[in-house]
């Protein structure tokens, strides 16, 4: 039996770290909880975020994963420093992703761009100062890309007119290293790009848990190379557009069902 | 004893109602109530907005309010034809938006704006078409308006080019009657007028919903003009930048108590 890793996003923009972690562990299967009823995160206090947050690691934990990842950066601040739900590994995505930037940022200067609450938390310049007493950060919070994003306004004026207002400072000051702080972002990578020219590097969360799943999964020798695996896609709402928009998000990979729960 | 007049809305939109409201009844007392934890409504399901919605009358029948004004749009589609909440006089937005735009289209052609679950619902064309068969009728989903009227992004060179983007077809089929069909929408009306023109009227829910109840009122004589009025503002998250917001659109009427509460 091959137990699951669970991922938990407010929406769908975890997907992006799905797919990346289910191109690179083929043998593993993944339970996904988007808590689509209830997103955006990015604007809620850490009070609720944390209360929402309990509600699906219980429910991960019914599901019978062996690990927990939540991808949500929003949820992620709320979560820090905690490596354990009641016995499982949980994983979030500020700390790996504050080594990744480090390890790339050669001036030590590190842009953090971001939800609302993910920025006003400064749970990436924390990490980041913990890590590096040293490092330059600024953060930038970008409230409207998310909803660009669902709206699916890739490659589009109006995204790249929102993202030179966001990046303002991110240019003036000159730093090379930005970290895409929240799952929706690489969505929209290309539209950001343009903005920031092609030596800013963006690190992403979906690269560098995968690099932290590697690491785990080998010490442990848990892959189990002929059972069959499965993507499990569970949401807490459902609409014709967010279904459109998860199989986009996954193409090509397949999710074999994609199911409405309530929490 | 004055009892208050429950206004729901799924974040601070309705504020925009509550507003006109307070100022054309300065004896009533106002409990609102702003889902703002699991806003938007927008973009989810009709189950989820009436499982949703129904918590909230629950919610503000405790308070004891002698009527329920639904003033979020996409919660007005799932209770349309209900007027009545286990005793309580319910009222919602998209009967008398429809009557009120029919009154000025003098040339029987409406547009409507709102959300995407407001305008997947057909609700206002199906009403509008109801009370006059003849009218002529477009529909159009602005789902990023929400976001930038949260963003603060009023008379701002973004928001010019969304709406833009949004209202091509009202121009181009020459529309002069447009219901703003989301209590977000009034904040950036001066927006909308300068890309649809002076001579196009915008219909908002506040003023109609104001006529309607001066009717009730009037004819049930409940003014009590030596009662002390109370405007209680009950929302269901709490942040500094929601707390600036409430203020800032009820300007320059003041709230007395602004409450987290638990749903």
């Amino acid at each position: 039996m091959n137990r699951p890793i669970g991922i938990f996003d407010s929406g769908l923009g975890g997907l992006t770290v799905l797919k990346v972690l289910a191109e690179r562990f083929p043998q593993e299967s993944f339970c996904y909880l988007g808590d689509i009823a209830r997103l955006p995160y990015g604007n809620k206090s850490p009070e609720t975020i944390r209360r929402y947050g309990l509600q699906i690691l219980r429910f991960l934990k019914e599901q019978n994963v062996k690990a927990i990842i939540i991808a949500c950066n929003s949820a992620s601040t709320v979560f820090l420093g905690e490596h354990d739900f009641e016995g499982i590994p949980l994983f979030n995505v500020i700390e790996p992703g504050s080594e990744a930037a480090l390890n790339v940022a050669k001036d030590s200067k590190v842009a953090v761009l971001g939800t609302s609450a993910t920025i006003r938390s400064h749970a990436y310049r924390d990490t980041l100062k913990k890590l590096n007493h040293s490092v330059e950060v600024i953060e930038q919070a970008c409230p409207l890309f998310v909803p660009l994003v669902e709206e699916g306004m890739v490659d589009d004026p109006i995204t790249e007119m929102v993202a030179k207002k966001y990046l303002t400072d991110v240019l003036a000051k000159d730093f090379k290293t930005v970290i895409l702080g929240c799952t929706h972002y690489p969505v929209i990578k290309q539209d950001l790009k343009k903005v920031l020219g092609p030596d800013v590097a963006l690190v992403e969360s979906g690269d560098v848990l995968a690099l932290k799943l590697e690491h785990l999964f080998n010490n442990q020798a848990k892959f189990s190379a002929n059972s069959q695996r499965r993507i499990r896609v569970c949401i807490t709402d459902l609409t014709d557009h967010f279904e459109r928009l998860a199989h986009h998000l996954m193409h090509p990979i397949e999710i074999e069902s994609l199911e409405k729960i309530v929490l």
